[in-house]
């Protein structure tokens, strides 16, 4: 099958660049003697989890539905980076029954109390991370908070053998997603590291143990100068990478790895405009990448094998399925766009601002070597 | 089954506010004497359109797997209302087969003469109405343009029996969501009404056939105040409503028929917010309430059984598996927040900014009939 064959909208993985991404952070990670546990928040595939692993390797995940999937397919050793709540309990324990090592997170002593007693009750161990704030300010205990060793007493009040076990600590420091230069990016990178250590090393002088000591975003895995004292990072768009990473530069346009395969279905030349059939559906209706790259829109175009954007052409606005692609620099540009060259009918590649967002869309990926063939079709879970 | 048996996050559908949705918009269209072929982008599921229509009966669907859905669920008279190409032809050519009616529409002389010669190889007759623009500005030839005469010559070249058969106009005044006022939307309702007649007219005096003049956008059916002259409404959202519906007074709060049921997951006191677990993958990414009603965010917060937002809160971030949840005026208002009413582990509900988007990211409907339990389960179709 080629890509002229497949229905549009569809969801394009070059397999080539895939490779490539993996592999620089593999290299990372062996480099600073870190573990690779991948974020399948992204990519949420099996087989792009055996590639970024190098098999059934650990990985963490968003949702329990992810746990189940990969679980399924072999993946045993798994990270829930999402804070756990008492009613979620007996999936992670059935997880656990059907052959799961999976990992829970907390930042609450409440809940810490919860997990200990739901796990006595059942007769097992959950494990848990305690979930730092390095500065993202979105969920997490500081580094410096009482509650720190208050949540690990918790979860092991009497030492005891069942309930819970606090396997260590976790940051994300999602906020080098809004840095301005990859100085601002490292300087981040270095607080969550200093900040998941500083919790370490509290929780260890507790007397608790503590042996993970896990932090990551893409951006700070890209551009991290040391992990001394990290065991592991998760990034997670990296195995695809988008407009977003482009502009917070984790990557090039050219390491980007999947594109909406779209149609033009309509020429609109009183408003100088082109309709594709690839809208807020399609493409989801996240703009971030604007915030580093006006004129990004939801998305730039690019020939159906093209590689790169087309200079000066966006998908400005959208409705449900209709994508409006006009000049970047504005809907009332009053140059006339190149409509001959894109006639009804014609295919064009929209490169996605917010890949995360943008997959979670489709339930597979037609995948490329990066030419015109589709060589494969990969499954991903979506949903909860 | 109860709500608070349910997994979080979940999309939840109150049946009642559902039916007095569909209620009230079947007698506008009995009134006016028009039908009701009801959009099923909004809900695309077989139990909302059989209710919707009070039966089997005809629909408008915005992608092809819509349309294959439906059709093999029994519903047979369906317009496909997204500009046709011709590489769709061959599929719309299966679903004739498998006994669909289906109605295409273009804008465009060089798809039409397209239309009728692919029609012509496969020995059938696509049926064609022609997309007009009364303002919206996104696809359409204009009422007055010379191209519409042009596209109804170029469906049926030589009269003949077979290729293509043009059924009429159609047009969608979604512009109207972005009026400041019901006189807004009154008036954009009647150009609505105007340029679909005005594009009938010129046709039927130039000797093609017209009998379908279809127009709608859920807020120009709810304020319209004459359709003479029009044969079919088509609004979608009005089955379920939304926060942006509310905003542009087509509907009250209390007429919101969805909503996602969520965990607190989190209490972050030194950020003064709550964590949930419905972030930009359980609620979208779409803010465009906030054009009508600033400080709606992602969403606003109910308790679990509310019927109405309680006051003040709302989603105002979201990343892909957490909603932040702070003072609608601002996530940095210094009042705290009332955490102990939300302890980690307890629910809300969430009203969505956009149903079409938010509605999308779940494969299902937990029905309700406005308490606790679940009714029902009703399933739904996404992708293309």
């Amino acid at each position: 099958m080629q890509l002229n064959d497949l229905p549009t909208p569809a969801l394009i993985l070059d397999r080539q660049r895939l490779a490539q991404n993996v592999s620089r952070m593999r290299a990372r990670a062996a480099q600073f003697g870190v573990s690779l546990r991948p974020h399948m928040k992204t990519a949420k595939s099996a087989r792009v989890a055996e590639l970024a692993t190098g098999g059934k390797g650990p990985i963490t995940v968003s949702t329990l539905a992810e746990a189940d999937y990969f679980c399924k397919r072999g993946f045993r050793d798994l990270t829930y980076a999402v804070g756990i709540v008492p009613a979620k309990l007996d999936h992670v324990a059935k997880l656990q029954r059907d052959g799961a090592d999976i990992k829970v997170i907390t930042d609450n002593v409440d809940v810490a109390r919860q997990i200990a007693a739901r796990g006595r009750d059942l007769g097992r161990k959950f494990r848990v991370l305690i979930e730092i704030d390095t500065g993202l300010g979105r969920a997490g205990v500081l580094p410096d908070a009482p509650e720190l060793t208050a949540i690990a007493a918790a979860l092991a009040p009497r030492n005891e053998e069942l309930g819970a076990e606090l396997v260590g600590v976790l940051a994300h420091a999602g906020h080098s997603y809004h840095s301005h230069s990859v100085g601002e990016v490292k300087k981040i990178a270095e607080e969550e590291r200093l900040g998941a250590l500083e919790a370490a090393l509290r929780l260890r002088e507790a007397g608790f143990p503590c042996p993970v000591v896990s932090v990551g975003s893409t951006p700070t895995a890209v551009h991290a100068e040391r992990l001394d004292g990290i065991t592991e990072i998760r990034p997670g768009n990296f195995v695809f990478f988008d407009l977003f990473q482009a502009g917070v530069e984790s990557c090039g346009m050219e390491d980007i790895a999947v594109s909406v395969l779209a149609s033009v279905i309509g020429h609109h030349r009183g408003r100088n405009h082109l309709v594709i059939d690839a809208g807020a559906l399609a493409l989801s209706k996240d703009t971030g990448a604007n915030e580093h790259r006006p004129g990004t829109g939801y998305g730039l175009i690019c020939l159906p094998g093209g590689k790169v954007p087309l200079p000066g052409l966006a998908v400005l606005d959208v409705h449900q399925e209709h994508g409006i692609v006009a000049h970047a620099k504005g809907l009332d540009a009053i140059s006339p766009l190149p409509f001959d060259k894109f006639p009804v009918g014609s295919r064009v590649r929209v490169l996605p601002n917010h890949s995360c967002m943008t997959a979670a869309m489709y339930d597979r990926y037609y995948v490329t070597d990066g030419g015109s063939a589709i060589v494969d079709e990969w499954d991903r879970v979506n949903g909860w």
